[in-house]
């Protein structure tokens, strides 16, 4: 365990951080973010391209490479970072939140990459076994139980997996969110069953992949008792990095709220990720917290409709706006990337104007570093123990 | 004119040459391929990857430019290479092709980026003082003159640009391919009036961009006394380079007589360029008969839609075929491109099942990376003395 994870520094006036973790495809520095493969590929931007942004990992997603191309073909390829050509450290997700979201339809529509009206009823049943959903792409009936879960992220290769959880959404009630968090740890101890019975061997058998590493998933929505009760249960078990998920409110309050209870009850000594968070001022409060690595979809999904991330603009820079028709200046002139110098706002706008992909490669790759850019200030700042004043300075230019 | 264009060698046994056209934006070797970057990008790929794959030159079009963003805005910027961060040789098209086309139906469904049923009513008219059509972005009336179509080349600012002329399809008759032609003709003579005004001022007038270079362009449709006199008129007009264009035929062997005829009567000490032609067989016609440059989609736009090029398939290799679903070869292991290596015909046959833009983007720089080997390969041929074998063993792997 140790060799996995390693606290390099701590902040002294607050939980934040610095740590080392250790995958068979090389180190991550945290607090880190990592940037949604989803599909394996973020979307529009090569490998290199990563590098070039100083991406230090990225995560796929279990739910849609199940069904295209299949686990199999993944791991005849010798697992995702062979079948993708990014040679660095990996996460997959268990498909839960995929599945779940199939119940409320927003995450299918991403997933179609179109917009529908109605609910979508491709989620048949949750039962103690695990959870039933039709094939989007077939209408065959699927059955993900906690053990197939594992199995797929086994033949899927990534250095860091999870357990199967029921991600509970906000508007469920705390009974629901109960039974379900219980239901959950049973299926969390299915997983780890499942996964230890061979890991070891893992690496052996499957020449590329490297040692996989498992997480669990703390849910309990947004009630105290319930986050006290999942930190405990789940730290409790043997795994080796925890991550915080479900509901985390309606508001940033309830979400602060939410990290303050898990800030509390859960292990220190184990690396800590936060599943789906992706605002500057969430990671800042998160960091601040104790939680070591960040995913989201949003800095490449903003990017792909024009928004440039920005320190000043909380919702970032929108380069459809008709101000930037003729704006030369370039994309960020102080950028530690020749991308950011490279193009002009006035090109950017032509792009999108003209549903030229290119422009969404080239925010992508922006956005990418921008966010690998802040992190590698989050970690200055904790190196220097100036994490306080930086978290203050960025927090008052927001707006 | 020496300084522009050199003949460097010259094949024995054919009209082939090797040479080497000037530009202030770089020296092309030719025969070279010219890549489409309609609307001031090759879409999805960076001109980094355009570099990696020893592109030379690429083509925008003034028809869609002058439209979006519009071409006051691009001369803002510097012209379209610093608003491309292309810094490569640059040419652009004169607007007829597309403009002609609008009266068609085919590019005006390239153009919206959608198949469309039914004509497009776009192009309303044509007379000798120009060509009017309906801005498909905003329904505006537009006249392009031959005078505005040098007008905003010159605001574009690419390095070698072209008269306006009409582009006569296949299916009009020899009394309007003539009429059109002269008509052409006096068109030619507008526009080179119209750039000689300026030209030799407009490098210092126009910061970035480079003394430009004027092609006429022969049409004459398949007639060849038409041809032939499209060739003496142009050819006697104070061109920088001479272009092929118009129809060619409804077959290969119509266009190889098309291209017969104009090698016959056209002006050797002179570039000549070939108007969208992209296929491997008719290029090396072309070569054969001294045309030195070659601009067409097709490269580009099939990778778009999963289709690999190669030497052995006529239509290159459809990467969407189930048969690739598990191959996990390499693209091309003998791509002198990491490309071609690093990524399996699996991988992206999973990306354009999934409709994945990286798919494109990676099939898009491999068939620019062929295209570029293809004529590179051309190039040491003639150089050696071993064209006619080079095509000879070209062709009789086809198929």
């Amino acid at each position: 365990m140790s060799n996995f994870f390693e606290v390099i520094s701590q902040d002294l006036s607050s939980k934040a951080r610095l740590g080392i973790l250790k995958t068979d495809h090389g180190e991550l520095q945290t607090p880190a973010f990592i940037f949604c493969g989803t599909k394996a590929t973020v979307k529009g931007v090569l490998p290199t391209s990563l590098i070039e942004a100083n991406t230090q990992i990225i995560l796929s997603n279990t739910y849609h490479l199940m069904l295209q191309p299949g686990a199999e073909i993944i791991a005849k390829s010798g697992g995702l970072q062979k079948f993708t050509n990014w040679n660095g450290p990996m996460m997959t997700d268990s498909g839960g939140y995929q599945i779940f979201s199939l119940g409320h339809g927003s995450v299918s529509e991403e997933i179609k990459g179109k917009n529908q009206t109605g609910r979508n009823k491709s989620l048949l049943k949750i039962t103690e076994e695990g959870a039933s959903f039709k094939n989007y792409l077939n209408g065959d009936k699927i059955l993900l139980t906690p053990e197939k879960s594992i199995d797929i992220q086994r033949n899927l290769g990534a250095d860091l997996i999870f357990v199967l959880d029921e991600c509970t959404p906000y508007n469920v009630d705390k009974n629901y969110t109960e039974k379900s968090m219980h239901m959950t740890h049973r299926w969390a101890k299915r997983c780890i069953q499942n996964f230890n019975t061979d890991n070891k061997n893992f690496k052996a058998q499957n020449g590329s992949a490297g040692l996989q590493k498992l997480y669990g998933i703390v849910q309990g929505g947004v009630y105290s008792d319930l986050r006290r009760q999942a930190c405990e249960e789940i730290c409790s078990m043997d795994f080796d990095g925890l991550a915080i998920g479900g509901s985390l409110g309606g508001t940033k309050d309830q979400m602060y709220e939410v990290f303050e209870f898990c800030s509390s009850f859960i292990d220190p000594s184990k690396p800590v990720h936060v599943l789906g968070i992706g605002g500057l001022d969430d990671i800042l409060e998160g960091v601040e917290k104790g939680f070591d690595t960040f995913d989201c979809v949003s800095p490449t999904r903003i990017a792909r409709h024009g928004v440039m991330l920005s320190k000043n603009k909380n919702k970032g820079i929108n380069l459809n706006n008709s101000c930037f028709k003729n704006d030369d200046s370039p994309l960020d002139e102080s950028a530690g990337l020749s991308i950011g110098k490279s193009y002009s706002k006035a090109y950017l706008h032509h792009l999108f104007k003209s549903n030229e992909i290119l422009g969404m490669t080239i925010l992508s790759i922006y956005n990418i570093w921008f966010m690998n850019n802040f992190f590698s200030e989050i970690r200055s700042s904790i190196h220097d123990q100036k994490f306080a004043s930086f978290k203050k300075n960025i927090l008052s230019n927001f707006n």
